[in-house]
This record gives C-alpha cells, structure tokens and sequence, in this order.
C-alpha cells in the first residue's frame, strides 16, 4: 500500500472507533456531550491517533488492539484547543474551519467539555484489553506529555511569551511542548501498548519527538504564507500576536530549512528493522511539505 | 485515639506529602506552577485524602501506601475549584480566604493550572507502587468520577440550572455528581488500593457517596446560615445566583434531616467487621453538624 493510501485507511478506520466511543447527545448533561462531540468530530488530521496505530504496527503489535489509546490522544489533542482557543488565551473564533467550541457553545459549556473529554481519555486508556503494566505506563506517559511539564507547560509559555523578546531555545521549548510532547507520547503508546520491546519504544518516541517539532515548525510557516480557508483558522495570527515563531525568529528560509532538518532526524531514528517504516517515513517528509 | 484526632494526624500526614509531590517554582513556565502550589496548598479540609486514607486503613491495608492516591484526588478537587471559580462559570472571587486563582494569577494560567493539575493527578495515581491491576481499576474510577457523567457532569447541570425552576431528581443529579462523585472515589480508591475484597470496596464506595450528599447538603446550609469569614468564601452566594440547593427547595428544617438522613445511610453502609469504623461514623456525623 503507499503511504497516502494507509494513512487514509488508519484514519477512516480511527473515525469510526472514535464515535462508538464518545457519550450519546442525552441526559441532563447534554449541553455539555454536545460540545464534547462537537469538538472531537470535526474533521481534522488525527495524526495523533494515525501514529499512535502505525507505532502499534511498527513494532509487529496491532493497530486494531490500541484504537483507544488513539482515541484518548485525539481527546486531549482537542481538549488542548478548547482551552487554547477561550478569550483568556488564544481567543480564537475559527478552528478546523467552523466556529471555536465558546463561541457555539459559551464559554462554561467550552472549559467543562475540555474538562470532560481529557477526563474520558484517561478512562479509555484505563478500560484496554493489554496487559496492566502497559497500560500503566500509558497512563503515565499520556499525563506527562499533557501536563505541567508537556503541554500545558508550552502552553502557558506560549501565552507568557507573547509579544516580549524570546530566544531560539525559548522558541524550541514551546514548539517541543505544546505540541512535540503529545505527538511524541503517541508514537511512544503505540509502541509501547502494541507490545514494543524498550530499544523499538524509545526509537518510535525520538521519531514522534522530531516529527512533532518539524510538524509546528510548517505550521508556524503556513500560518505566514496560508491562507484563512486553507488553514480552517485565522491565517497570520501569529504575527498580529507577537507570538514566538521560527519564522519570526529565523526567517521563512531558516524555519523552512530547521523543519526539513527535523524531519530528517525523525527519520533517522527509525532503525531499520521496523515494520512501517515506509509509511513512516513518508509522513515525515510530507509533513514538512504539507499545504493545511 | 479519638476520631478527632485521628483526623489530625491524617490530615497533617497528608499535607506532609502533597507539597513533596507538586513541582517546585522554577523553570520557564514559573507562574502556572506557582498557581498550581497556590491553590493546592491553601488550608483546607483534606477531606477527599483523608477518606482514601482511612479507606485503605478500613480494610486492613495501608495508609501509607495510598498516598500518592490522596494526592491525586485533593489535585483533582482544586482543578475542579479552579475552573468552578472562573469568571465565565461561578465567578467567585474568594476561596479558602484567599482570592482564587484566576484574581490572584489571571484567567489564562488559572485555567491552564487546572489542567495541570488534573494531568499530575494521573501521573501520581499511575506511579504507585501497588499492583498495576488496582492501579488501572484506580485510574478508571478516578477519570470516571471526574468527567461527563461525574464531576463534571455536575457542573454543568449546577450552571445550566441557575436562576431556573428545578425538581429534586435535577437537585440530588447535581449534588451527587458535583460533590458525591469524587467523595465516593475517595473511599472507594481508598479500600481498593489498600487491597480491600470487592464488598469492602463496594461498601466504602457507598459510604463515600452517602457521605458526599450529607456533606455537600451542609455546604448548601451553611451558604444560607454561615458568615463569609468562618466560611472563608462568599455566604449567601447561592441564594443571590439562584442555585439550586436543599435548603432553597426544602427548606432549612427539610435541608437538615435530608442532610442528616444521608449521614445515616452513609453510617448504615459500613459492615461491622471494618476497621476505623468509629473514625468514619465520626466522620459522618460531624458532616453535617459543622460550622465551616
């Protein structure tokens, strides 16, 4: 299969799991599952649980036995956005091409909803049929990479950063962060969870560490040179911010040529023998040359 | 020992603890570590680790040993009070006689403290070291008394509820959700990580949950009765917010024996041959004679 062909094929697969596993829209909580679904459902890229299978695959596991790890990854993924797009912090009106959860749902329905799916995603992870010692370290891996020193820590940098002078290695401890920690975290769980020996789990996590890094890096680049429809969110947002960027910091060149170099050590931890390796290898130069 | 001052030495046990497992202020992201300590060190009751203390104690085990679970609830709570505490949500400008977080550090990194310490209470409950079966189970009754059919889900019930006509099914919905949920995941984390058998398990559960009505019936009392000094947050903030409390639908008389009825299921469902059974039948009924 090209790598096109199997990433549409994890992705389809992902989709339909994804939905038997969110609350139904009933109940007196329903407000708030409406937003929770409305979140998640939007279309998006769900490189996060893409790599999470391919991780599994990787390493000879199977794919189909960590689709809810892939699920808790996408609910912190899009519980991450909710939060970062409220009028305290990015206040952002458009994601993913429709109107940010607050601005469908009001703010209080848009924080508890956050609230609620990063809660489901730990009771997923929790609920898998792999031995428990994996799914321990899951747990732990998955709060690491979303907390106070993950994801929320790039986060609340990010916010603190805005506008004020910043260094490369202010720069690279958000970007590795706020978005390298999680796309690392999946790789890493796949691996893991789909039975990886430690050399293969920690191969498949410098990978998903690079490639999270190169992946915001052409983020940072399309949010200059995109456009608004493209991107489903404001284009140019980052400069009217003042928010640190490698293009801001190193030039459209520079932050073209230090995206390419991540993704080229992505590709370089990979050891020969993994299965996958292919398609691998082909997200992570696509990854870099990617339009939206 | 007295329960009274059994409680003490859980309590002062605790405390001991948890400030050894937050993150120390230092490092890039400084101030949304200085949130999270803020609002996790303020004074308070300890009740949720005090509960998973004596729990593991209840069923012959260790209360030692549970408590990084003690950590992870109290965590869990002050991430709920944060977020409860937001300007969109309840607004509330003091708490525990402080300002709360977001007065005290903004509303970005009060929100994002929250998730991070939401984050921190699953890698505490995942880094125990107990056997990884109770560990899964913990993580599972954890993210599930926190999310859309728990916590959470009381929240949300409480603010679309505001100012609106209610029956009693939306007000015990609210109360067992909003307080009763992580009150019952206390006992019930608690008996399993101290190695409790399932009916240990099941009865401490049911004590938490009687217990987390009873407790939060009095909280709604003493709104109506209390003075914002002894309660160290707004009095009569309820009433003013039309929130839907016992007190507002039965009355002050009715509030209390409703209050004091839970209290006695909560005594009712602990078996004769538990440990600590004076300590939680104190416990129970101090719950709704309090004055803070």
């Amino acid at each position: 299969m090209e790598w096109q062909a199997r990433l549409k094929a994890y992705a389809d697969r992902f989709d339909q799991h994804l939905e038997s596993r969110l609350p139904l829209v009933q109940g007196r909580a329903e407000p708030l599952v409406a937003a929770m679904r409305y979140s998640v459902l939007a279309p998006g890229k769900r490189l996060r649980p893409v790599l999470c299978m391919a991780g599994a695959d990787a390493v000879g596991g199977d794919a189909e036995g960590v689709l809810d790890a892939a699920c808790a990854l996408e609910l912190v993924h899009a519980f991450s956005l909710i939060h970062d797009d409220l009028p305290a912090i990015d206040n952002d009106e458009l994601r993913r091409g429709r109107p940010t959860c607050h601005v469908q749902f009001g703010e209080a329905t848009a924080i508890l909803a956050g609230d609620a799916l990063f809660a489901l995603a730990f009771e997923l992870v929790a609920g898998m049929h792999v031995p428990a010692e994996r799914v321990v370290r899951a747990v732990q891996i998955l709060a690491r990479a979303s907390g106070a020193d993950g994801l929320v820590a790039g986060e609340i940098v990010d916010v603190l950063t805005e506008g004020k002078p910043y260094d490369a290695a202010t720069l690279e401890y958000i970007h590795s962060r706020k978005t390298g920690a999680l796309i690392a975290a999946s790789c890493e769980m796949g691996a893991l969870l789909g039975g990886g020996n430690p050399s293969q789990v920690e191969a498949l996590e410098a990978y998903g560490r690079h490639l999270g890094l190169a992946f915001q890096i052409a983020d940072d680049i399309l949010n200059e040179t995109g456009t608004s429809d493209e991107l489903g969110k404001a284009a140019g947002s980052d400069r009217s911010r003042g928010k640190a960027t490698y293009p801001h910091l190193h030039g459209l060149d520079g932050a073209r040529e230090a995206a390419a170099a991540a993704a080229q050590r992505a590709i370089d931890a990979l050891p020969k023998s993994l299965n996958q390796r292919e398609f691998l290898i082909g997200l992570a130069e696509f990854t870099v040359q990617r339009k939206t």
